[in-house]
């Protein structure tokens, strides 16, 4: 299908606007006015600029307050609506948005609504031009897109139709299935957006909170399959008010919305079946088909960069926690810590050796483990994830990477079969083993790793996690930090799979996204949270202390026995509880400012993070820090 | 009267919000639990600490859904505010906060609730611990104040009282008058927050956009009024949950809060008359009595900071709109440029002669005209207001200043008289007088200052002018600019006097704070549009081109005849209009992305700024600086 843009989901002057749909590959736009208005090019040189960049513009918009008025006023909107149909033949553009009135004087009256868009759209027809009319969730007398439909109904006039936004259809919790009532030729046009479910006034969280289908709240898989069925063959067009992307580098903004369109229309093309609910009437839509999301079994192994002097602390944390060293690379300064299965790789970003993507201490690689790292990458490649080069010499072998939005690497990796090492076989035994502390230590595996994300780049990174790994996002959380609010949201496989714990400072302030609410971490599962933390403290690093106040305060809420309450304390071992299940945690303190680790232990189904306690942990990293 | 702040309103760890609040001057803090459980510092140390510091703790908070449970969790509950109790002794703090219950499972029976309420207090009593039951805006069953206080009538305990907070009153909008039906010993707490209307969820609106008295839009005064009538005698409490403050340095938002309580017991301290509510137990209570606002009649001058390499633009504008330089300072690198009696001082920051307070191209000093500036100082140093050190020599006129939010100084000016100079007797006549070009023109004065807030400080920087100087705030006003989001609010004098309007960043981005979006202005006012833009060209500087695509919008939504609009697109001219106001404004380009000046128009009483307009201007000045 077609895909388009509305200007004013991207950042910048018009100019700006085009060249970022374009770039990202989008089909079309629609015009927003205002960007029109502001722009110094004439009309005749944005339709120029359009037809070099390959962009169709496909909707002029928003023309307001038309109907309902009185005849004086009548005849003003419609001298008003010429003039706009007279940009709109020089913007080479055939559809007019027209929104339901939300002025006070307006009538209610819908056969003189119908009545007078029936003028405008005889008074459009020989511009050429379609008038798309459109209920706003907001719409003083019409907020209902079937109410809308009625009138257009009434109005019957070739030239009229209906403008579907999936924002005031489903911000209303409007029913979609009655859009199956409409004649797909007269869905004039459709506009898709997302949102997070919030309680607040309509305008304002259409305004300020829209993002890309698959970044919010809403099933647009569902509410796209009804405007499919009725038959509309126009473009899947984004308009997203959303207050970051106003913000942010419109090229990254324009990729990101052209990812949430393509999952959106893979979803589609799995479940669309034109046999079963097409009418004689219904034209062919392509939709874009992906190769399968890779759903990874779990992590390969995660790769940590530290500068020499840090790099000794990450050796005396993985051997507390029972990792030995056991392998290099090849070819260059990584070290492979395993503990059974778990891998963690320690690069060294000694600036004489080469360093790697970060110059400083960060989680810089994931690698999953996926069934076809082939496959996997051709999607990602298709979601528009930039491909990462990987120097090596040629026995090395190959290993498909894309960049996350952090610039994370992600490494897309065959299990190690029985017979064959695969990726492994770069490398290999380490001269020397370091000796492990603390004999088997309870590890279990990777739990999740934590990637507090750029500001800009918050929602961008969970559809690029949900959409290149078929990964389902929780809902988001804010926690109260002790420099400022934290945004966190996780994403876990369906049936297992590796979890990813983003997180971002809610205003994007330096001071916090620079301390301890900054930083990255590993969690470790483990099935015996003592004998971890004892295994650690026997490795000569004691677990991060955790306020003799936080116990206090558990002894007061909960009935967990003193003698377990005190082992806690002893360890710093925090606690959440929900249903029937429990969370046992703990953490290393804070390297850099920019590193942690996590032992978690999960028992009776608990699937959450200990959100509760994260304020407790930062505070007590920032402690820390500050002594 | 006593003045404390919940540590919940303020960054850091505690003891950073203790040390923070003692040195803005409070007397005492609540302490908000989360704080307690996440510090390091044992409860006797924090009592100690506050004890240093000279700080009560007046509060502990908050304790939650506690009432109208079944009776196992009943006992559970007691047990756990029992905890509670002895950890209060430690701390030194007599009064805890119970909130309404906000449970599912609770029951709605306000017997139920006053026999539990009951019970409470009496394990409460032998700590020698008060309840202060509060009813939150979204409690489960009880979520009025007068419904709080029926629950405590009825359960009748001399250790349980109401906490009344004016966000839950006056967000719900319920009517405060009620208040006085409340026996003053009964109200046990009185907790203080602003906040701007916003059509939201009522505790995501509590959570995230309360703010502190006068920086929002609910009455406090008469709020406060109400619980002084009814002999409340305890503290003026703040608990102010806000997104900015939160992460801001916690001393700046304790003196800001500070202030805010200075100017509401002063507005009271002029309002409040005992004789005429008090009843016979009415004890009395001081309420600070600050000096008179300085209530300015207009700006003396505007001070503008230029490198040498640019405040050569600077006198081109100034001249081409007929300011004359016709002195410079005796001891400082800073040209007087007159129009009349309108001011601007040009200083130079070349670093050969010394700068001023930046480096950069800015406005970097307002003077406003009072009758009295002794007084004026007085007051701004009372509201913690940082004076200004003057180095001049002995010959020099002492003028009053303070340093504003954002740096700007701020100069309490005596008027000129016919006899009298004053500061302008700091002038001399300038060697060379620069000619003027286009003879007279048609300016009137100083119409308003536009001042570009730093991130932090916008709510701060409007309190701060409203009280210092008695300047009234408009509501906050969003525009959409190319680079994101920014927010607006205007200050006008009661009467006349100065206007400023303040702009920040909604998101506090980079990009967008560095580029037009964040540029100072000074609009001059005048009763002829075209002859002082026809001046300005003369004189070798055009307005700032306004895309033709404005005014063909503009042609298209009014009435103005083809000639004006001809001409106004020729000079550059913007339009506003608001009932049978109108205004005609045009812009300078912008000098060194920091700076620009706008002459502006006003007919008919037009009272705004041309808001809408001002997403044009930004993305005028961005195409002009991307060239």
């Amino acid at each position: 299908m077609r895909r388009s843009i509305a200007t004013v989901s991207l950042s910048g002057t018009l100019e700006e606007k085009l060249h970022a749909a374009a770039a990202a590959g989008f089909d079309g736009v629609e015009i927003f006015e205002n960007d029109l208005v502001a722009s110094p090019l004439p009309p005749r040189e944005i339709r120029a600029l359009a037809d070099d960049l390959g962009l169709g513009i496909d909707l002029y918009q928003p023309f307001r307050d038309f109907e309902g008025v009185d005849d004086d006023l009548l005849e003003a909107n419609l001298r008003r609506a010429e003039a706009k149909f007279a940009l709109m033949l020089e913007l080479g553009v055939d559809t007019l948005l027209v929104c339901s009135t939300t002025a006070q004087a307006a009538s209610g009256d819908d056969a003189r609504a119908a009545a007078h868009l029936h003028r405008l759209a005889e008074t459009a027809a020989p511009y050429g031009v379609r008038i798309a009319y459109e209920a706003l969730a907001w719409g003083r007398h019409v907020n209902d897109y079937q109410h809308s439909w009625r009138i257009v109904a009434d109005a019957d006039h070739p030239s009229l139709g209906v403008c579907l936004d999936s924002f005031h259809i489903l911000s209303r919790r409007s029913d979609p299935a009655g859009i199956g009532d409409i004649p797909g030729e007269k869905i004039f046009y459709l506009q898709l957006a997302d949102a997070p479910y919030m309680a607040m006034d309509l305008l304002q969280w259409s305004r300020h909170y829209r993002c890309f289908p698959g970044q919010g709240g809403f099933d647009l898989t569902a509410f796209t399959r009804h405007v499919l069925a009725a038959g509309y063959t126009g473009p899947l067009s984004l308009e997203v008010f959303n207050d970051v992307f106003r913000a942010a580098d419109p090229h990254r903004t324009a990729a990101d919305a052209l990812r949430s369109l393509s999952v959106l229309e893979d979803a589609l093309s799995r479940e669309h079946q034109p046999g079963v609910t097409a009418g004689p009437q219904r034209p062919a839509v392509t939709l874009t088909r992906l190769p399968e999301p890779a759903h990874p079994a779990g992590y390969a192994f995660v790769e940590v960069a530290a500068r020499p002097s840090t790099a000794t602390w990450v050796r005396t944390v993985l051997a507390g926690l029972g990792f030995a060293h056991t392998r290099d690379h090849r070819s260059k300064p990584v070290e492979l810590w395993a503990h059974g299965h778990t891998r963690i790789l320690l690069s060294s970003t000694d600036p004489r050796l080469g360093h790697t993507w970060s110059d400083d201490t960060a989680v810089t690689a994931l690698g999953v483990e996926v069934a076809d790292p082939d496959r996997a990458a051709q999607r990602a490649e298709h979601l528009l994830a930039p491909a990462l080069p990987r120097r090596r010499d040629p026995a090395e072998t190959r290993l498909n990477a894309v960049a996350a939005p952090d610039g994370t690497a992600l490494f897309f990796c065959p299990a190690p079969t029985d017979r064959e090492e695969t990726w492994l076989a770069d490398f290999t035994a380490a001269p020397v083993h370091t000796p492990t502390h603390g004999g088997a230590t309870p590890l279990t595996g990777i739990d999740h790793v934590g990637l507090f994300q750029p500001f800009d780049h918050f929602d961008e990174a969970a559809l690029f996690y949900r959409s290149v790994l078929g990964l389902a996002p929780a809902e988001s959380l804010e926690l109260a930090a002790p420099d400022g609010l934290v945004r966190s949201r996780a994403l876990t496989g369906p049936g297992g799979g590796p979890r990813i714990a983003l997180s971002v400072s809610v205003l994007g302030r330096g001071a916090q996204a620079d301390a301890a609410g900054g930083a990255q971490h590993i969690a470790l599962a483990c099935d015996d949270i003592f004998a971890a933390a004892q295994a650690l403290r026997e490795g000569g690093l004691a677990p991060l202390t955790i306020p003799d106040n936080y116990y206090a305060d558990l002894a007061a809420r909960t009935d967990l026995p003193p003698a377990l309450r005190e082992r806690m304390r002893a360890d710093g071992v925090l606690y959440d509880r929900a249903g029937s299940g429990e969370f046992f945690h703990f953490y290393t303190p804070l390297l850099d400012s920019r590193l942690f680790f996590e032992v978690v232990q999960r028992t009776g189904g608990y699937d959450g993070y200990g959100a509760a306690n994260t304020p407790v942990r930062m505070a007590a990293h920032r402690a820390e820090h500050t002594q």
